[in-house]
């Protein structure tokens, strides 16, 4: 590999070589140096330049993802032809069907092993998602009367903490009864809160991508 | 310090000090060079043998803690005269009420700094606290009438997230105000669940820890 690229196409080919091994072999079986040897000639000291470890480059590949689920966010966000109720029931249906999603839960990174992932994840949900995407829409739902709430920016975290934290398989290990039952409470949650934005499409791809991880999951720690 | 100490006096000395430190300084102005200064000649190479970091010291001084609270968790859920739902009550009622609460958000650790706190303190809600004492809590209301689900489980873990996770002021830094907003959007999600088990006692309790936290971490990272 060339030496004179700039350190940000550096980055970003070490990412997605990073990316394409975690996929193949499952985060728990790449080693930094399997990474390394798909890198054509740039030395160990190129890469520990730009990530300390392998839980670093595991971060930035899902900050990488994080960004581009953002951007969605913000088009949904953005739409004039949806009310605030419409536009987060279109959250949820768009977020969980993104192709992307099955490669994360192919990923299948051990969380346990992980606790910057899981702090990343969690300040990613309450710091970023929930007051720039999930706040604005539930004040239009109010400004429209499709939502009715008086703390919008505490109700955009519960649900967005429950959803994206609690609900995923990968942290808590969910078998898919569980992810079925964990459907049916978050469900209960929503309805308690005068929320009818989930069905059971939602339902149905949560089982799915609980299946991929745990498919991979057994793949990866075998 | 004589050096044929059974190696767990060791460690609880170590844990002694080192909360008394944090207590009095501040988690984050406390160096393990400190800890060491009040062991009365115990040397570098015989803490580091016990804790390879600071954080590994904080999270064995959490852990002691949250084994005093699961005794008290356990106590509640092994009394013989209340039914379920008023377990649930005592549950919030005591926990939030006890005087150690004041003490961990006196030396009011930054998570951001210290992923593995944060870890240890989610895996213990759901891995630890909601099945062996909020499950079985929940159970009996099942059985008395007290407490309507069909998802004990999943009903146990996402109270104890909300309540233990995300209206924790340590962990998103919350001003008073957001843990009163905090307080009232977990208490509709009990009232959506068909739980009142919660008063304005919690609330105002609550708000005196938040408080007792912002003071603290104002301290801590002047």
């Amino acid at each position: 590999m060339a030496r004179n690229k700039h350190p940000e196409e550096t980055v970003q080919l070490i990412l997605d070589v990073a990316f394409r091994l975690f996929m193949e072999q499952g985060y728990e079986h790449t080693s930094i140096q399997d990474i390394i040897n798909h890198l054509g000639g740039l030395s160990k000291g190129a890469i520990y330049h730009h990530f300390k470890s392998k839980e670093e480059i595991l971060v930035a590949v899902t900050e990488r993802m994080t960004a581009e689920s953002n951007q969605m966010l913000a088009a949904i966000r953005d739409r004039a032809d949806l009310n605030g109720r419409e536009k987060l029931k279109t959250v949820f249906r768009e977020s969980i069907n993104r192709s992307v999603q099955n490669d994360i839960f192919t990923v299948a990174p051990d969380f346990h092993h992980n606790p910057k992932l899981l702090f990343g994840l969690l300040h990613d949900t309450i710091e970023e998602a929930a007051p720039n995407y999930i706040l604005p829409i539930i004040e239009q739902g109010i400004s429209d009367g499709s939502i009715k709430t008086d703390y919008p920016k505490q109700l955009a975290e519960l649900i967005l903490l429950a959803a994206n934290v609690w609900m995923n398989p990968m942290i808590f290990d969910s078998s898919e009864e569980e992810s079925y039952c964990k459907f049916m409470i978050f469900s209960q949650m929503l309805q308690g809160f005068g929320l009818d934005v989930i069905d059971s499409g939602l339902l149905e791809r949560l089982q799915e991508l609980t299946s991929i991880y745990n498919r991979s999951k057994n793949r990866n720690r075998e």
